[in-house]
């Protein structure tokens, strides 16, 4: 990828609630401390760095996170940021994105890394992704990783390719995409992992600008006075024409808005200790763990207690008979949640709102 | 009792690590809100206040836990604290606080209750209390309160008394006592409980001034001479001569260096819904609990959770999926112990103290 214009869009934005009481509706999982030593957005940031120069980092994000993001990340120059005129999904964000670079330099390939997901092997990811900026940059395609299900998870969308006709680009395979499923019920999930040629959906893409304002003019053609509107606004530079030409992509996905529609779709391996830590007990598999099976943050003193995730740093815990808990104390709220059903802490959240006087802890 | 010279002696010193992390070594469970809307003392100081005029409490401690307790109890006279020179269990601090009423009247009635306890009928206690008064001025006896089991507790002391031999005052019969036990293994306790004659030691005593000092000096002529050191310093106002008198008392409670060995101990029933309040679950007992059967202080929301004791107050507390639980958040130190096992809180503090890093959790 030497010579190669690469922009690393980094989707900084997104809520969620499966962090609570940690994360909140002001501070979501991509702020959080979670995964490593630092928030997951600056461990995003981290890991693409040696790829690209600090000016082709593009943060996209609203206004309220993009304040939070600029205090994380203060080197970084004001133009590595792209607000969004509001939080609309990953469709308008990633047209706007590309529509941005696509008037510098509609030849320059966009690496789209979501900033909420972890990548144990940072130097596997680093090849790959120099392999899949290189095949964008030859190709008129749009790449993917697929991450290799390794058991028949119902939480995630899937992508399936064809393994018989890979293409090799540098020391990765580029696999024909053949679509994306919704997320699928158990035995369908089974299905899939049996089938071999079934990968989880990652949410990383690549493109080249002009490609992508090409496949959406051929193959998702309601979007394109969107994309035009996009185009104009941004090179007339008002603020409240951008607003309103935001105002005309659907709020989708972009998975739903276009990579579904469109044709060459390339999956490649994502082999790199992908995670999505889609909730608070699958740090478990990713925080050092004593040899009871307890992982924490923060002092605990454990007594018969097996296999507790917790979360409590500058204070201690005491743990006595008790197993497969998650505890997470953020001090003005805590959870305690058996770990089997950590995926409830929405439920919670819903409860919150429901009560006036504990609104304040959503 | 109208008439009599009864002085509420309240037994506020004492240090615990049941209560761990809310109680600490500095804040041990007399001074926690555990039990009521105030700190257990000034509940016990309330509850006996209907009886006596505030110039006749005396409250027991040491030098640091009596300014705890002004803090308190900032509206009674200095007077009403008596000052261990040196914490040393209860022996001494009865003998210092029955010599200081002697010097006044020795016909005066003491009226001793530990500062940490619990008492649900409140006018049930005043009026048994009222009775043992009488009895305590009429008779050369020391009245004690055994509560009738409804357990077979291995927990607590038991005394011995012979219930066909009663004697009544007022509307309370006073047995005469047979004897003290130690506490018993599980199938003693078994028959205790089945015997009929035995009840758990309260710790709740009366006598008059000058009957105590007759019972030292006949049946546990040891004392006798540490008591009129007691006396002779209070006499001189030395504070150096009343920390030396202070020394001669072997640091035992009560019960062993005199209860045990004296005639004339009578027994009352303690009937008024008394409890020590051993450890977090006992208040499972005595919170409000809700439907699932959670008790709370603080608020929470529980989702598929059951018979939970949670301390939080001010902060809210989630719970899923999890049941009989003991959860404490004290703000620097947090406690998920299950409640069978709250026992073991004890040991939660002596692993506190094994780690130099963790001292200042205990």
């Amino acid at each position: 990828m030497k010579g190669r214009d690469v922009r690393a869009v980094i989707l900084a934005g997104g809520r969620g609630t499966r962090f609570w009481p940690l994360g909140r509706a002001a501070r979501p999982k991509q702020f959080l401390k979670i995964a490593g030593a630092e928030p997951m957005l600056v461990e995003t940031v981290r890991r693409v760095r040696p790829l690209v120069p600090p000016r082709n980092l593009l943060l996209v994000a609203d206004a309220a996170q993009t304040r939070q993001a600029r205090k994380l990340l203060p080197k970084l120059a004001r133009s590595c940021f792209l607000v969004e005129p509001e939080a609309r999904n990953t469709a308008p964000a990633l047209m706007l994105a590309t529509a941005r670079v696509w008037l510098e330099n509609p030849e320059a390939v966009l690496a789209v890394l979501p900033a909420d997901h972890i990548i144990r092997d940072r130097e596997a990811f680093r090849r790959r992704l120099a392999d899949a900026v290189e095949a964008a940059a030859r190709d008129r395609v749009i790449v993917t990783f697929g991450i290799p299900p390794t058991y028949p998870a119902t939480g995630y969308g899937y992508i399936r390719h064809d393994r018989t006709a890979g293409r090799k680009v540098g020391g990765t395979i580029f696999y024909p995409g053949l679509g994306f499923t919704e997320k699928p019920g158990l035995s369908l999930a089974d299905e899939y992992l049996a089938a071999g040629d079934q990968a989880w959906n990652s949410g990383i893409f690549l493109w080249r600008a002009g490609v992508f304002a090409e496949k959406i003019e051929r193959f998702a053609p309601g979007l394109a006075p969107a994309w035009k509107a996009l185009v104009a606004a941004l090179r007339s530079g008002s603020a409240a024409g951008l607003k309103a030409a935001y105002r005309l992509v659907p709020a989708l996905s972009i998975d739903y808005a276009l990579m579904e529609k469109i044709e060459g779709l390339v999956v490649a391996d994502g082999d790199f200790g992908w995670s999505d830590v889609g909730s608070w007990s699958t740090l478990a598999e990713i925080w050092p763990r004593d040899a009871s099976g307890n992982a924490a943050r923060g002092e605990v003193v454990a007594l018969d207690a097996k296999d507790c995730l917790v979360w409590n740093p500058g204070r201690v815990t005491a743990l006595v008979g008790v197993r497969d808990l998650v505890v997470v104390d953020a001090g003005d709220a805590l959870l305690i949640c058996d770990a089997a059903l950590d995926q409830k802490v929405k439920d919670v959240v819903a409860a919150l709102k429901r009560k006036k006087s504990l609104l304040k802890y959503v």
